[in-house]
């Protein structure tokens, strides 16, 4: 009993490190633009004979996020709607994401940039440390849109300095399934100034040799590398992002000298944590199916502790838009880890210290010496 | 308490719709047939050094099936087979048939019609309501051994009317990883015209093109569009019958215009459900393997809430042949859903009302709605 | 609560066959050393800023194995070694072997003999039986080695007699996507010429039809084959030893005359498991897998229970090397079915008596009947 009240009392103080997230909407959404941001896979509009909240997700909106919004768990989705309006897009960000217990935010900020907060607006409203991520692809478009000559120089410049890690969605621009070595500087060049010839004013970067060139230039500068593999948006073929289509990437010796780590996963999480054993700088995390599953995330994050190390596994959100799975991704882990751990310590199987500190390892620690965070 | 009695008494009260069954045995069967027909995978004898009775399959009928034969739960084997053909097979039949709690079957009779009850003999048999699939394959075999001159027109009529959806086994005839797009008339009429001359009294069809016209002309008859995927008889190749296959399929705006039935699934009912979340038209289930999983497919049918919105989950048995399977399909659900859904009810994780309103929608409500049947 | 105690004592009383295991090592080990041999995946140092004791299997190897080491439960890694190396690898492999409550051992001695007990090493030490299998890439590699002229015949002659059984670990060598069909006598002869003219002093096996001919060789010996399937070293595509993709090499008719043992699986149990209902040849084991997931292993056991015929499932450990190994299996797969028979049994899903039956047929009795061994 002792030991599972430490684990309880651990988890509602620790701070946590969100090491994969984007920014909270910034503008006043609709209902059913909201329905649509708790739909990962679709972008069209939800079906008039049915509602988005009538799924995990939005469950656990109602169970855990209510409350947040003074109304009690499980409101109804109408109630929900109603009370949020009348709060407003800031005073709901704000409760949520100071709410989330977050101290530190590993930033994505490369997508539908202008909609959601930049890095100096999540800081502002959740309290917390923001980390900029830079995303491979949007980097080689800005290039793309600029113009520039000398394409491979200035890709290696812009990496320096002010990230934490670089992100690849080679997921959804080409898959896993093809030759992911090297490029030549001069095959990196002349795809480039094809593209860039080509691309009109809002390039899209399908090219796999300038996306391979975008993975093995971050390695080369020494970046943790985060690749989004698993469920997403139906534009990507899920079973060609399958992370162990990664396999040659990960055993070129040039990729073994920087963390990589896998984001996301489901439903090849067990593929991950595999991955995870097998290569000493692969990491994991099981975040975005976290939300998505709602009270079945419990069952997925004990799946993600069976093969890998405690060391290599993270805690993400993945959250994007609305500011509910910034909070909700965090509690719901915070949930898990009771459950799970509580039980395996009730039984005897755990010892009740070890399960404080791997639930330290995975909630901040492991974040903090992959990315050289300070301690927070 | 109450709310968890509530779910119970809920459950136990519910007429279930089975979304996709198909008849039960007309005939006396030995007991070799019997254990053959609780094989799902393998047509083939089983080993004398076994019983197919040692499975969860078989002990799920010992456990849920014996007492409505009269027999204390756990009878064994021996016992179970005197039984049952002391009371032959019309009455166990309808003991089992009228037990389940279904007042609607949605019949695919396309396979080994005679051996089964057709649609006015399940009906009489069960008391409940039949509502005819049509096969597409079994639909193009009858063109051919008919030898039609005008194959595309004869196709489409003979889909119009009758039917509340149709069904393909493409999986068994030529797998998803293929090119399912809609092939021309032309196309169709050239390879309807070179099968027709060869395929003799007993045509089998194999060839793709026929295949995907009959899946497109379903399509364009706009009846909803059942598709066998995962786990069957080992005539299929299990990892190319994945519906993450079907996701060029899919994405044909042509195929988004009537709902998507993903059948059965396991082991990919993971993936079915993302499919589910990912495109507005597309449903799924986890029969067959309920019942096939036995005590196990609480686990199952809890793996299948993740991220499938609820209004896009049905229930069904896929029994055929023994009415066991009628009946053990619908009890394992009703167990199953009492025991998830009551957890999470006990847990304050979902609201008791909640609870029952998606047990109506799984049950029965989602398919009443995808096959336009009147309400129960 | 009578039930649960007999299937507990049960449990505790059993004598299991352990159908696919390996030796113990010899010699002295560095504690670096050790924590290589916890990791399935990689040969490579463990990182600095991590130990593999920081794993489900290391927190197992706390929690089981320390109170063989007269330590108390979760004894730290630091006093495990230290208690380790005090006792010295004699002492602790006859503990741990004897412990293990294993009568039988179904022994490959075909990876990295002499750093392990051999045959006769493994009798004594255990107190148990052994049963040789041999490994088919091994043999040819000592046959290239001796540069033998009639390659066909000494195969087959090399099998005879000696063994239980056959392994293949194709998975490593060429994986499972391409023709496995039985190669002409001609062919396997050319092959072996050439491969012999060129393999040198340490020859290593990877033609593939060289390999096939292993395969069917074994099966015209009509000896049980065992094959890897799932995880193991990252040498191996683990995406291509997904056992599904052996369906053409299990639908020949010259295989399925000889049982076919799908070792470890994971995270292809279920996928497993259908191809053990499929084909009545087919058996499978979760081995590796229980090990390495520690407290987890409960679950993935749970998981092989789902579509094989109880008579298809086997005990093994596949422990190579730390002794702890060969005992953390048996005690972990003990406590696994103890969970959930005993949790069936609780509910009322399954018989006390089916519970205790069943067991011994998974801990000694099919792995007796597959391999003939004497009864135990």
């Amino acid at each position: 009993m002792v030991a599972s009240s430490s684990l309880t009392e651990f988890l509602a103080a620790a701070s946590l490190v969100d090491h994969h997230v984007h920014g909270a909407f910034t503008t006043e959404l609709s209902r059913a633009e909201f329905e649509v941001a708790l739909n990962e896979g679709s972008p069209d509009p939800v079906p008039a004979w049915m509602t988005q909240f009538d799924s995990q997700l939005g469950f656990a909106i109602r169970r855990w996020c209510a409350p947040l919004l003074d109304l009690p768990a499980h409101a109804s989705a109408a109630e929900y709607w109603r009370r949020r309006t009348e709060l407003g897009t800031a005073e709901v960000t704000a409760r949520f994401l100071r709410a989330a217990g977050v101290s530190d935010w590993v930033l994505d900020t490369g997508y539908a940039a202008g909609t959601v907060l930049d890095a100096s607006g999540m800081a502002a409203a959740s309290g917390g440390h923001v980390h900029p991520v830079v995303r491979l692809e949007s980097l080689a478009e800005g290039l793309a849109a600029e113009g520039v000559r000398d394409y491979v120089d200035e890709f290696a410049s812009r990496l320096s300095g002010r990230f934490v890690a670089a992100k690849s969605i080679l997921a959804y621009r080409c898959g896993f399934d093809l030759d992911l070595g090297r490029p030549t500087d001069s095959e990196v060049a002349e795809a480039a100034r094809r593209w860039t010839g080509e691309a009109g004013d809002r390039p899209r970067l399908t090219d796999p040799v300038l996306i391979r060139h975008g993975l093995h230039a971050a390695a080369e500068a020494g970046l943790p590398l985060q690749i989004h593999t698993g469920f997403g948006d139906r534009d990507l073929d899920l079973h060609r992002s399958n992370p162990l289509l990664l396999l040659d990437f990960l055993r070129d010796p040039r990729v073994s000298r920087v963390p990589v780590l896998l984001l996301h996963c489901y439903p090849y999480h067990r593929e991950a944590g595999y991955l995870a054993q097998a290569f000493p700088n692969v990491h994991f995390d099981v975040g975005l199916a976290v939300n998505h599953l709602g009270v079945r995330s419990a069952e997925l994050i004990a799946e993600s502790f069976e093969l890998a190390p405690f060391a290599k596994q993270l805690y993400s959100s993945d959250a994007w838009g609305p500011p509910e799975l910034h909070f909700l991704g965090a509690t719901l882990w915070r949930r898990a880890i009771g459950l799970i751990f509580g039980r395996w310590v009730a039984d005897g199987d755990w010892s009740p210290a070890d399960a404080t500190r791997v639930a330290g390892m995975l909630g901040s620690g492991n974040a903090r010496r992959v990315y050289r965070l300070p301690t927070g």
